[in-house]
């Protein structure tokens, strides 16, 4: 059984981890903090965990063994900067402030992509957990870049739903624009693909080729569907390339390979994560989905707390799907 | 041809004139006021009118023969206050600071519900246009205050779509809150409950029943659907209610009254509405369907402005629904 | 550990089924049984589940502990003509063949509404599942009911998510048509209303007063939201009678009472029932919700077994809601 | 004033041609045949006509100057073959039996995409109306052709909606399924690359490049968003390209350049082409918008007929948005 806190506690990943952890066995929580709610209870802001929890938002961490930052990008460091840890307390960082540059103070984060990553991340005492979009569209890489197929140009769209554009309301999430609307933002510039690029490149010698990735933003809440080509030129059988897949990620308990097409929702509020392989005009196409604020963030944020604290991959992380 | 202009130029409301207007055959713009985007296209804030118009939002009304106020509920007043307009501009307000208090300044506002005050409406320099909820419900009601036959307490759920909530994103049209969702809001205690009992103690001697109002809010951006129901005990047979029905509205070119059940899809897009009349345990149950931003707001204004000035009550109303 | 079989295994009910009981610590799947689709994963229909169960669907039953029958209305009863289920199986019927008339062959199936029938539950060998509207409906009725305040007509709409109507597709279910639409359906005359009267005539001697019940159709695909009305003149007072409903169910770890407005999707993927309750106009007012596929059926059948077999009530049940 | 005649008149692009004819000043409706429902009032099939045509479905199309085939592909030939239309009357095919193969009988059918071959639909009396994708995908990428500049792989993603699919209940269609999801289908495979490859090579001598085409079902009901990217190594600026754009449609009264970007719901409802041009990683990226039913159907067979009958081209087209 270990403490842990929450850092940010309003937002959407905050009350994502909550939804999570209150069932987790091996989990008490310690402190829930936001700067603008504290005393009120978790339940007026998270109105789903009415029942399940009787906790007030506080103003201090307390004592955790392991702290979650659910702050906005950027904000990690001030807050790193304004609070002082205790060495002992590890750190999973939801943000993108330590994905690309992992030393801050005297903390080293490892990027938590668990599935290719997981033996430095069980002896992490910090994590950068990856975005989203890098989650989805590096699972569909990956095997590519380990059987050093990877040379070629990649096409990428993905589609993503309003969930990761975060709480604040605005322009592209009011209802009356993003109901049975699509649109595009940050084309072929989001950055997630720094993330992307440095993960690729340490599974493959050779460098990684250029990324065209489109953003879109979908009229669904959660979720990511990423559709990535590129050609295939290598000598492998298709079949031989879907069993390479299948084999490395056979220890990933959260990845499967389909056979047949997948639909978004197949994974929604869990945290799996969907492939499908197909190959056309010599392109190998992958689609790939995810639940943005689960296997995209919260949820990863779990798997990577259960690494480093010795606990089952897979522990508190059983969820049922909606599949509706 | 007559000039119009339009005060509050930016809202969803004017937006949604300026979409009936600019294919008007009788009407020409003459300006569309806007106190914070003075100079910017129309196009810019009301994206789906590229390549409709290349007007520009104005500080000055200009001198049109029907001013238009698109103003948020009690700001119509101040803009008469603060804006010397032209005693023969005729004004058609769609806020409601009007609808119960009909005098103001040299003006006196008639209600707008063609259906109800045609003739009044023609002779009219100044209108008040009806609120969304209370167009959708009274259509429903109006041929049984007609007949003498609303005795009885009134029961009524009314669902609307997020438009009717205006631009300004907040919690409840966020989509990640919105999006498949649904929840009560200002149960029995609508403000257009006001204008509902005054316009149907008009059409009966005796006094409105007591109305019980549940307003909702539906996971759609354009529409509401108004289940009605009161106890009957008139002694006209069903069927000759429905006929009385149809009579009622034989010259209402919008109105219809429909034999199977509805649909909220069926009118939107369109300044229709559809009633649908049944029997059951001794009540008399009607169902309502409006587009709010058309029949309950905009589409109705012009259908005023059409009556006031003399042109055909359907001119430039013609709109295709979407159906879909 | 118990062994539990399902029939009708390719429904949507039984997929829900078996979303919650592939995580349940005290179950094991003994065979899913399907007429249509014998020999094929369980994954090729139920597509979520790849990835979480290898099981096929079979043509016999086994020999489970516990039967779920998730057949249509009406086939339960063939079911158990046809099958020779052997006496020291407990059943548990989804449908509602057993709802109203409770003695089959030689068995008596308890009406399963946990959070008021559950001491007879814990005893029962059989179970009738309620129905999703009925258990929405009971649960905002049954506390006035306990206090024989239940006197007065009773109005009733609640609007119901797609996955009610089933797996095989039809006009109400078509994308195309339901989305963003909105209908009302079997307006006061829907089958529930049987199990609710008969339910809430046991809690209180007197008679049920009269309910209108209006049943609509909205464009999500999971939930049930009912607003329920009726005269109050109880001699509590408001906070009374709220204090009432939460020691009516204080030991029903699934309901709760927010004293804020909800909304629906608060208990979506969860087996929990929200209750908001306030006062207008005379009347006692009180909003409800549930998931139609986990409260409304599937979860609330796991309650069932749970109580049957002497697990804790929440055993399988702590569902992370998806809150979006 | 002419004659029309539809035959398939149950359909969807049946039910989209009448809302539109039924407001043309130019046309009456001469008849609409179906097979299956003779006798029956077009608004008892297509609801939202109620009101606005009296009309019975036919078996006979009596005699139009206009026919017009809405029904399903490879059965307008078989149609032609079985009925006896007198040479006279034009038919405007909305399938795809004669976009490749345009001679049948002594008919020659022109490809009916006005933008870019509207000299020889104005002499036609025979169109093959374009397919929805090929209408977006086309009108993305022909000034880029016209300008000999396509010479480099063309990549595009295309995002439909469910009307596209048709009016038949199917499982991809179904509510339950589709809502909040997503999915692609026949990736890298369509049917419409054909017309594309074959309308493109019409506009520039040399050999039309590979196209990578990922069509994705998307959770709205009305609209295509394509994404379309190709390597850009002309010579002219990136503003020049933006300005031929603008020449090449400057006399397209539907088609506008957005110097924005732009989101589905700004053509929903309208026969409008909204295009957005960007340049990044030596790329140029073009998203195209309309509204499959309209644009990407019925619309552009109005717009086909009024070209061939020497109306105005946007005659009966000047739809309302519904912008939300």
């Amino acid at each position: 059984m270990i403490k842990v806190s929450i850092a940010g506690g309003t937002g959407y990943t905050a009350g994502e981890l909550l939804r999570i952890l209150i069932h987790h066995p091996q989990v008490q929580i310690e402190s829930v903090v936001s700067t603008t709610s504290v005393g009120v209870s978790l339940s007026s802001v998270h109105r789903d965990l009415l029942g399940e929890t009787d906790l007030n938002f506080s103003d201090s961490i307390g004592s955790p063994d392991v702290l979650f930052l659910c702050l906005g990008h950027g904000i990690s460091q001030k807050f790193l900067q304004k609070n002082d840890i205790p060495a002992k307390c590890k750190i999973i960082d939801l943000g993108n402030d330590f994905r690309l540059e992992p030393t801050f103070q005297n903390r080293t984060f490892v990027y938590g992509l668990c599935e290719q990553n997981k033996e430095a991340i069980k002896k992490a005492d910090n994590i950068a957990n990856p975005g989203c979009f890098a989650t989805g569209i590096l699972l569909a890489l990956l095997p590519l870049a380990n059987m050093k197929e990877l040379k070629n140009e990649i096409h990428i769209h993905a589609i993503t739903g309003s969930t990761g554009a975060g709480k604040k309301p605005g322009e592209t999430t009011h209802f009356s624009y993003r109901d049975s609307n699509m649109s595009v933002y940050k084309a072929f510039d989001h950055q997630h693909l720094g993330e992307i690029k440095k993960t690729l490149s340490l599974d493959q010698a050779v460098s990684v080729p250029e990324i065209q990735f489109v953003p879109m933003r979908g009229d669904f809440t959660r979720g990511i569907f990423a559709s990535v080509y590129t050609k295939w030129n290598g000598n492998m059988s298709d079949e031989e390339v879907i069993t390479y897949y299948k084999d490395y990620y056979k220890d990933s308990p959260f990845v499967f390979v389909s056979d047949d097409n997948i639909s978004l929702k197949e994974v929604v509020n869990t945290n799996k994560v969907l492939l499908h392989i197909s190959f056309h005009n010599a392109y190998i196409h992958i689609t790939s989905i995810i639940d943005n604020l689960t296997k995209g963030a919260s949820g990863q944020a779990v798997q990577n707390m259960n690494l480093m604290c010795g606990f089952e991959e897979t522990e508190g992380l059983h969820l049922k799907g909606s599949a509706f």
